[in-house]
């Protein structure tokens, strides 16, 4: 049996439970790929640490010395942020190392680059671990969709935004305080804004829509907005009209444009997107040959994200095994077959809309903004004016599709009205699919 | 850039729909897997017909000449049946060709003889399409679970029974009434038995099982039940209690053995398997250490069929440009690591069960009933005895969780008893997950 040497960088809960996979399931693993992992080094910054059931002698705080260890074939990066895990990659790439990462922000901002190394290197990147933990859309994306013309792409990919969204639609709590529970749960780290603020799901969207349509995507062609601003009235009013709020990552071709974004987006509560309810990730593709395609599963933790890691581990090692490295472009398509596509601004994006207004309860206030929403194009679809003790009051309208350019020129006219008295809140209707 | 020669072996909406793709979608499957498929040769029963954009010159009658036309490297089996397809899949891969099948009935026959004989002559072999269409169980099964263990396989992977089924549940309709719709649009066959008997869907769970599970599974390990029973009481009842009515496909590892069945099972409505209505096919893994992963999309239909063939010989092409033929075990496994586990009879299984007695309306009857319930240490969860006008009346009781072999003692006591009025009607209930 084949033996493959492997070098951890980072053991937290994700490396540990590689190691524990690697070590507890060798046989069945064995019995799929034909080889047997050992862990050769592990790199972490307090070597002294104990860890349950790893020996000492593996830990190192040196990356350099883990990559370079004897024996080593693939290099497994889970130390997460940007300057130190890009050394490293490139480190071990260059070294003719096999790589597998789960660190989506780096693959977002410089995966272009680590992607040509490691063609160039001809050495194998797996990554399917950085994209909605153990649910196999990047091979689904790398290699199931072969014909087919990816239209759409919708995913649920942050956890922690959708376990506070579930809460704030079924407990009617605030932002705050469904923040506040995630944390107490450890569903949300200490600063959450990448989470909430819509920065990790944008990540991950770029890994996910560059597969799809075989193009670079960087964060700047992602228009992005976090769930921060919601308040309890949204999901009031959201389910009136028979839709959820969900933290959408959407990218579509429009035109011949890419559209690409994450948001809040009210969904039709009949989509089977719409029931993925607490940290489960979903992605739903629409594929002009295979139709309607949905992944869902858990989005995170560490046995779930173990299992994508040693899917890549096994996916190498069958490569290895075979001398057939660099078998699939990691982009599932070939390097020099990628072509680049133009974006789509956000201002020109259509779609209806959701309104909050918050403004005085008095005579002519609706006939006043309706007539600026009409001066700019916009057609309301339906109102809820309820009349509610005190004022200001909200006063919800859902528009037929408009151009977001109009709708922001229109919003920015009623916010200067004297009778409205605060900000609107702006929701994007998902009507797609 | 590399061509590669297919023979088609029949031409109805798949075939068509595979040239197709072939034909037209050809520059974006180049891009991705480096080479480009030539149809050289399709076998059909009338080769006189004409089938719209694809050129005369190719169709033969001959099975044997289009498999050995000059230049076919993969032979793409989509004649269905069982004898004629084997023959020609044999030949095929005696011949050195790699194939590609949608035969989900020759897989589930013969498939150990088939998968053996593309090992032997070192071919591969690809089967996406034989299960659920477009959905990409298949490669998930073989290469997604690398580490974990399936401890469970739940499948709807019948759309004309589940269409069935849905519109049972929705407009309360007979099942005749439901299979004649089906007819009417095209869902379901004239003679329907395959479909609405489970026996389809038991083809397709001997390859599924075999795959997760690492061993050879035969029809005749498979418990099978249909739909045709099913009463729109049923449906009505299976509301009451919080559930839906699905023929589901199970296998999983219950003490050592393997359990694997199909038929009908009342879901609770709150499971997202509960939500998978019309044709649309769903499957759901329960991964020791992926957790739960689910996967929904088209399972039938010319173009999702032929997404899934095509995605098979873009594998096939990558396996052939790297040299890497037989890269995977055909089912997921090493060959020679494949194991022999032993299967549970549906005797041993145990369960919780849905039986609606028909019964006369007096008193002493479910006194009796209940006895004999009792002493076959069977206890009850619930009854509902509504009073109906007229004789007999239904009588429904839902039973904890009891061995099925002491069921179905208990219930041909009850069919004998003077009270009962007709066959008693059985559904187990799904509580798994």
């Amino acid at each position: 049996m084949k033996k493959i040497g492997v070098a951890l960088l980072g053991c937290g809960v994700v490396g540990q439970a590689v190691y524990r996979a690697l070590a507890g399931q060798s046989a069945s693993i064995a019995a799929r790929c034909g080889a047997v992992f050992e862990v050769k080094k592990i790199a972490v910054r307090n070597p002294k640490k104990k860890r349950d059931g790893i020996p000492a002698h593996l830990f190192t705080k040196s990356i350099a010395e883990a990559v370079a260890a004897p024996g080593v074939d693939i290099v497994v990066e889970l130390m997460g942020g940007e300057e130190a895990a890009h050394k490293a990659l490139l480190a071990a790439i260059r070294g003719k190392k096999h790589v597998v990462t789960a660190n989506k922000l780096l693959l977002a901002k410089r995966g272009e680059e680590i992607f040509a190394e490691a063609v160039k290197a001809g050495v194998d990147i797996g990554f399917e671990a950085s994209v909605a933990g153990a649910v196999p859309v990047i091979r689904t994306l790398k290699e199931a969709v072969a014909s087919g013309k990816v239209n759409s792409l919708f995913g649920i990919i942050n956890g922690t935004s959708n376990y506070i969204l579930t809460n704030m639609m079924e407990k009617g709590v605030r932002f705050a305080d469904a923040l506040e529970e995630a944390q107490a749960l450890g569903y949300a780290e200490a600063d959450p804004t990448f989470d909430v603020e819509g920065i990790d799901a944008a990540h991950k969207l770029t890994i996910l829509a560059s597969l799809a349509f075989g193009t670079p995507v960087s964060l700047r062609n992602v228009y992005v907005e976090g769930i921060s601003r919601l308040a309890p009235d949204d999901f009031r009013f959201a389910r009136q009209f028979g839709r959820v709020i969900k933290l959408l990552a959407t990218a579509r071709m429009d035109g011949g444009k890419l559209d690409v974004r994450v948001h809040p987006a009210m969904v039709n509560v009949n989509r089977p997107i719409a029931r993925v309810d607490g940290v489960t990730n979903a992605v739903e593709l629409d594929v002009s040959d295979a139709g309607r395609l949905m992944l869902i599963g858990p989005g995170a933790g560490g046995d779930a994200t173990a299992s994508a890691v040693v899917a890549d581990l096994a996916d190498i090692a069958r490569d290895m095994l075979s001398n057939s490295v660099g078998r699939i472009g990691p982009q599932g398509f070939l390097p020099q077959k990628r072509k680049k596509l133009a974006f789509k601004p956000i201002g020109d994006v259509s779609g209806g809309y959701y309104l909050r207004f918050t403004v005085d309860d008095k005579p002519g206030v609706l006939a006043r903004m309706a007539g600026i929403l009409g001066a700019n194009g916009i057609s309301i679809d339906s109102v809820i004016q309820k009349g509610r003790s005190g004022d200001p009051v909200p006063l919800v309208i859902l528009t037929h599709e408009a151009k977001e350019k109009n709708i922001q020129t229109a919003i920015r006219k009623i916010n200067q009205l004297p009778s409205t008295r605060a900000k609107t809140m702006l929701i994007r209707l998902e009507n797609g699919g």
